[in-house]
């Protein structure tokens, strides 16, 4: 899907637990500014409902499981997260909705931007303006990712 | 104790959970480059054994509990690490042993270069000798972290 595309991380395996590393402009196609993470979710929340305009991001589930729902003006993927050695990129324009959060998961965000309100779009009337801009001049990917 | 320090982080509280975030060069003294996370460690394992040269990381339990035995020449302390919102800062020529990882803990580091295997100290007896040099200019630091 446009913006978006799974990323397998090393996943360096020794007898007593899994190590896996994230260098940024190896790793991830951007320079680590900021990460974040999510804990303690209830069970029946969902969170996210918003798409950056500049901001790169790459969505990790450390422990537990979630489900992303991400979507464009013309497609629409739901991703399960459950392996820490697996990413979700998220570029620029699209919408997310992370829901279906398990007891104790946590969930890691790698980001290449500062914190910045500006760079959010929280109204999905508003964030469909924006994006169809976007995506008039790049139809919708056939791949799934 | 030199070289260390407990970091409390922002705990962004909501009704459906918490969210943590660390931006380079405000909640940690240094440029994120790397991160690593370590998940599914047999509960009777230990890591760590080593000290690096230059490195600087941060070290933060998102799920379970786990300990840090932290040492230089002169001092040693045991760290529990059970609480996403806080993390501990390790500079250069520390020591460091992780044990007593709860089943499913998750620990993340932050680090503030590329992994090199030529800035780790792996053998105790080398690290001594290293920092001996430095912590006799720098006597013990009497404040417990």
């Amino acid at each position: 899907m446009y913006n978006c595309a799974l990323l397998k991380f090393k996943d360096i395996v020794r007898k007593d637990g899994h190590l896996t590393p994230i260098e940024e402009k190896i790793d991830v196609p951007f320079k680590i500014k900021r990460i974040y993470y999510i804990t303690g979710v209830a069970q029946k929340s969902a969170r996210g409902f918003h798409s950056h305009r500049k901001l790169q991001q790459a969505l990790i589930c450390l422990h537990g499981s979630l489900k992303i729902r991400i979507k464009n003006p013309n497609e629409e993927e739901i991703i399960n997260l459950n392996d820490p050695s697996v990413g979700l990129y998220i570029g620029p324009l699209v919408w997310r909705e992370m829901f279906d959060f398990s007891k104790g998961s946590v969930l890691l965000v790698v980001a290449s931007e500062h914190y910045s309100e500006e760079d959010y779009i929280r109204d999905y009337n508003l964030y469909l303006n924006e994006a169809k801009k976007i995506f008039q001049a790049n139809p919708a990917d056939d791949s799934k990712i």
